[in-house]
């Protein structure tokens, strides 16, 4: 395969996108795929725009990479460890807009609500409600919603 | 510090431990901190007793490692890679005895219900609410168990 | 060291700085100094000022870490391999403004006139007019501007 | 190649196989061969049966592996570092069982007598006989074992 | 591919070949390309031949590999880190040999009057006069030598 | 501690030492301890001088490595991948010289006489017997010449 100047070049890093979805956020990604000329270089680039919403999750690493960090930036900078489990929430009105840096090629993330109570096959109802301590009912709902 | 015979030496993953508490489980770990020889290694092993009872969580590394693999063993063999949310249930009577060798000399392990429900500071319950996709009041009885 | 929330957070990316210097352009860094929580992350950020100027230089990675990656945006996002000869120019007019990401918690960047004419102690005038097949007196001048 | 579940499952390590063999052991490996799902994780396990038996050798990793780790388990754990010439001996009766933790996905190992004495082409007698300091009749009564 | 012992042998480093070129130097290289026993092993070894003359430039890793380094050897033996603008010069008569051993498989070396003064697409004229500090017709001059 | 020129020079690789030990061999290394400049470079040489002698024995990497090649030079070069047993030997008349590159800073070597035969604790003679397949008696004047 013949590297081109065009693989390290990606465009559209300005456009929001659309945020009108359930979680109310966009998440466009500069990965390997989107941008070829990273490939080994174990680094890529997000750009997230929040519409007063929120994310419960933690990011992962690509077996061929050390770890992978959160550099949010809007003046402020912010480091989220790999498997840190945190949130994002916008506060204000309008858009909250984000560039992170990953220290991945192909990073991966886990919305914790999906990977617990929307799994395929599904994490049996019992054991659940004894993790979480509540009633299976409790679980039967929230399992529900995913 | 004078490296000894004894640093590459540990005894008493023969001890189940004692299984009586709330989650119904003993994990006796194995890492450099109780044997001092595993320092650099990258690998380290844990005892895992589960008494009809479960865990839904996932492993971290340390920074200075790559990844953790969970491999159980009882005859079986599972790998769990490194930011796998997965649970472990005992759906037998007696005890269940897993040892797993994990692929850090100092790994880590989230309990999802702890982290999301019982952070410290707490998440707030409105974010937890739309993330869960639940009224806030479930969250509240959630919050309320950890 | 304890660790402290402050060791995540660091503020200050939306000043530009003052580029009224020979180079006219201004770097501000978010390394592991600036922000300790990215200390064996492997990753850090830089906020690059140009005011119509350039720099014609490379980028080195630190002995722990694999290579460094200078990704830009604007909407555009450029690689930039570790060791790779390469230039920003502000085309425009006004301030042209770019965050990079870069894959060491600690690099470093090498500006070639610099490192050429005005290293210390100098490189012979002899060997420069040699490798650059010009004549010595042009080797002076260039440096006797560095 | 699609990845399937049964990648990540293996089952036969309660089955201790036959040691009537002139080494009076045997070594089941759960290596990425065996266990799809090891691949990059850079873990692996064996189990090791030993009739009164033995095993002076050494522990060797694969280029892509940091280093390998030897943990075995009988309550007691020991480390062996990559590379450390050591032996295993049950000096009890019946059988000794242990789990090993391999910290390199497809380790190999170096029986020292077969090495140095049955290596293929031969290493010279006169080299040998040099090198461990004895008649090269020595030499060729051990030579002749392998 | 099968692997054969000749692919750990390499012949031919007591050649100093030819140096009758305007650099009035030669390299013989033994990379993984002429030894493939080098492969993932993250080492190498030149020849280097000086008649008199010089080389102003660095070493560049390949993206598998942590950094390269140069250790000469005709009794004095000197490092140079990966990325660190260097020349090698001849100060007496005859020729300057020289063993180098990089810490990669597959280095790559940057001359840094052709990165600079013959890049394809060249460099603008006014911007490498902005960096040199020079008039463009000094940086016009040097170009048309490359 | 202060970096200064002198880390990265060393002088006295071309002193081929005193041969006339049992072994009828010299090895001049330059690690990290003789070169400071090597500090985390991953890369040593060393200078073997062999008169008509030999070993058998294989490399170790450090913990902090990933592993040891050992290239030998003379017009011929030579791999030798880590934990692979080898011995070299002199079979002309004088000196042979020869220059390898490791792949550590701080690599070890063994001797596999010494190791086996010579361990301190003994390893016990009836393992050795039954792993070398000989007589105690042979092991016994085997052990007694280390």
């Amino acid at each position: 395969m013949k590297v081109q100047a065009d693989d390290f070049f990606f465009s559209g890093l300005h456009l929001m996108g659309n945020t009108s979805n359930p979680v109310g956020s966009r998440v466009t990604t500069v990965f390997a795929t989107q941008l070829p000329g990273l490939n080994t270089l174990g680094i890529s680039m997000i750009l997230t725009v929040l519409e007063g919403t929120l994310q419960v999750g933690f990011v992962t690493s690509n077996p061929d990479n050390r770890l992978i960090t959160k550099v949010l930036k809007k003046g402020d900078v912010f480091v989220f460890p790999v498997g840190l489990v945190h949130f994002q929430h916008n506060v204000g009105n309008g858009y909250a807009v984000a560039i992170a840096a990953l220290s991945s090629q192909n990073p991966g993330a886990i919305t914790i609500a999906n990977a617990v109570f929307g799994a395929n096959p599904p994490i049996p109802g019992d054991i659940l409600a004894k993790a979480f301590q509540v009633d299976k009912s409790v679980v039967d709902h929230l399992q529900s919603k995913f």
